[in-house]
């Protein structure tokens, strides 16, 4: 079930009634396959970024409502009310560990309610097929964004990206990193800039991994250098995942995701988002609602158990901001693409979305 | 000679013959002090930025032509044309060390000419004494800039850095952190936010230290968190040096300054380079001919001996960016401010400078 060969990573899966991951803080150095068999496990790893991006938590969190079943931590018996009671402070525990990319209360949520309104001696059984389904879906959606970016970016040579996207951060070949891998294998591109994404730097240990194992030619910058390389005409796209999206087309993703949107409109260069339409929250009118987690200072201060700050400094370290809509090209999902105005083009692919689900239930 | 006593802290200082500089590749750990006792020497100094900051490299190069020619690395003797071209490749080993500040080439050339008209005998003396005159001149330079940023910046409560410019940076109180230090003894300040200035973390490492001797309330963020902090008003004033600055007023300064001042511009916060007047180059129009240095890869991809990025990962690293005047609200000299248009109220003051040099000859 979990087929980790290049090119196949599977970041999350299923396996003998445990979760298993790609343990991500061990990346680059060592790829190291953890087991997590308890919900106090899986909201650890979401937390310490163990599993990240947006479509990984979510399947994360979904498998994490089959595994409370399976482990005994949650009983599948009784009537609907007393079992969604039971459900609830597994739910709060999972979305407490990530605020604000939506897929994962979108997914924990999904499942519970399906889970929900089974029969008890089958709740079980519906919780994993119900989480192994959303599974299934992201990588079906991965490979569409990447036939629709890939077309919407034909022509583009150079492009930059911010933070992971790739297989590591979905169920399948990734977002943004999808278009990107997409695009090379077609034959147009010819270099990828790879913005560090501190303080984490997922994009320096993850998106430079990805690439190379996909042989797409790379390289990592600072984040602050991102701006001099748009304005040298060093790339002719930028191209970017997302942790969440407002009805108005607001999008939140990795803090300095807004430096670079910034920097694309002054040398007009192309700013695409790419999400699955499980990243869409359209009951937010705008960006200003999602709430952005801000994590511990030391992720700033400290490289791995190395202080890199001055001992006296303190430390301001919010994971996520917000770029507004009228800085984003296109926003490119896997029922095809949204461009302003956006609370039209959005509230249409979501209508796409229901129609699918409704077709595939 | 040299008083490093907290908050007089010298950077850069001549001391029994030799050279000696506050080790800045060693803090915040330790604060070493390292003796230069050749042309070498002070050029990898430069080089690796042990000594750092434009008018600190200025320093430092000045005294090593008086180095050279205390410890006999340099005759003394001959009629000027022999001693110049004598003089000439060690001047050119001292410029190569870092090509984009103008003040290494200012105060190198500038010695190396007074030195040359200066009689045989007295040509170590004449190196000296115009070696010491740059930083006793900079110390006061530094003193100006902070009382005109201080008036300029009069009512700002909380202002965003970018890498170091402080003491270590110069020889005296610093550019732009002279500035808002002073701004803080006046009692105006209630923080500076501080970028950590990534591939070598300037600011987090050297900012945030000096910042705390001095008492001042600070926090470090991530290069790209600095838009999203500009969009929550969470400065009302950016504070940036400069390495040069064309006749324009287009600036050069430390990577991810660029990205800062779109983000400034986008969100109407005003934006102010600190600056001696010895970081003008009037020959240069714009800034498209300021040389940008580029540093090793190594600096992006790893963190003192550990590798932080992907095995295979390459990567980019531009030491500086060029950030165009018209994003510049104004520029804090010793002998005044400058506002737009740059081209007259540079010239302006580059003659006051001229006539405060005549005057002090």
């Amino acid at each position: 079930m979990t087929d980790r060969s290049p090119g196949n990573l599977a970041s999350v899966a299923w396996a003998g009634g445990a979760i298993e991951i790609v343990d991500q803080t061990r990346l680059p150095g060592e790829l190291v396959i953890l087991r997590l068999e308890t919900v106090g496990a899986v909201e650890e790893a979401i937390r310490r970024l163990r599993v990240r991006g947006a479509p990984a938590i979510g399947a994360c969190g979904a498998l994490a409502v089959a595994l409370a079943l399976a482990n005994g931590e949650l009983s599948a018996g009784g009537p609907p009310a007393e079992f969604a009671a039971a459900l609830d402070p597994i739910t709060d525990r999972l979305l407490s560990a990530r605020p604000t990319a939506v897929n994962l209360e979108w997914a924990v949520r999904g499942v519970g309610r399906r889970v929900t309104g089974a029969e008890a001696g089958e709740r079980q059984a519906v919780a994993l097929s119900a989480a192994l389904a959303i599974i299934e879906a992201d990588r079906s959606s991965c490979r569409a964004m990447a036939m629709h970016g890939a077309g919407e970016l034909e022509g583009k040579h150079r492009v930059l990206t911010h933070c992971n996207t790739g297989s590591l951060a979905t169920c399948g070949d990734g977002t943004a990193l999808g278009v990107i891998v997409e695009l090379w294998q077609r034959g147009g591109l010819e270099e990828a800039l790879v913005c560090e994404s501190r303080p984490l730097l997922q994009g320096a240990r993850l998106t430079a991994w990805e690439l190379a194992r996909a042989g797409v030619p790379a390289r990592v910058l600072a984040d602050g250098a991102a701006a001099w390389a748009l304005r040298q005409e060093m790339a002719d796209a930028v191209v970017v995942g997302a942790d969440r999206i407002a009805r108005n087309g607001d999008v939140a993703n990795k803090i300095g995701t807004y430096a670079i949107a910034l920097a694309s409109a002054a040398h007009r260069v192309p700013f695409y988002v790419v999400a699955p339409t499980s990243t869409f929250d359209l009951a937010l009118n705008d960006g200003s609602s999602i709430p952005i987690e801000e994590r511990d200072p030391a992720e700033v201060l400290y490289l791995g158990a190395s202080r890199v700050a001055a001992e006296e400094a303190a430390a301001w370290n919010p994971a996520f901001d917000v770029t507004p809509a009228g800085l984003v090209t296109a926003i490119v999902t896997e029922h095809g693409v949204a461009r302003p105005p956006y609370t039209a083009s959005l509230a249409a692919l979501a209508a796409a979305e229901l129609a699918s689900e409704v077709g595939s239930a």
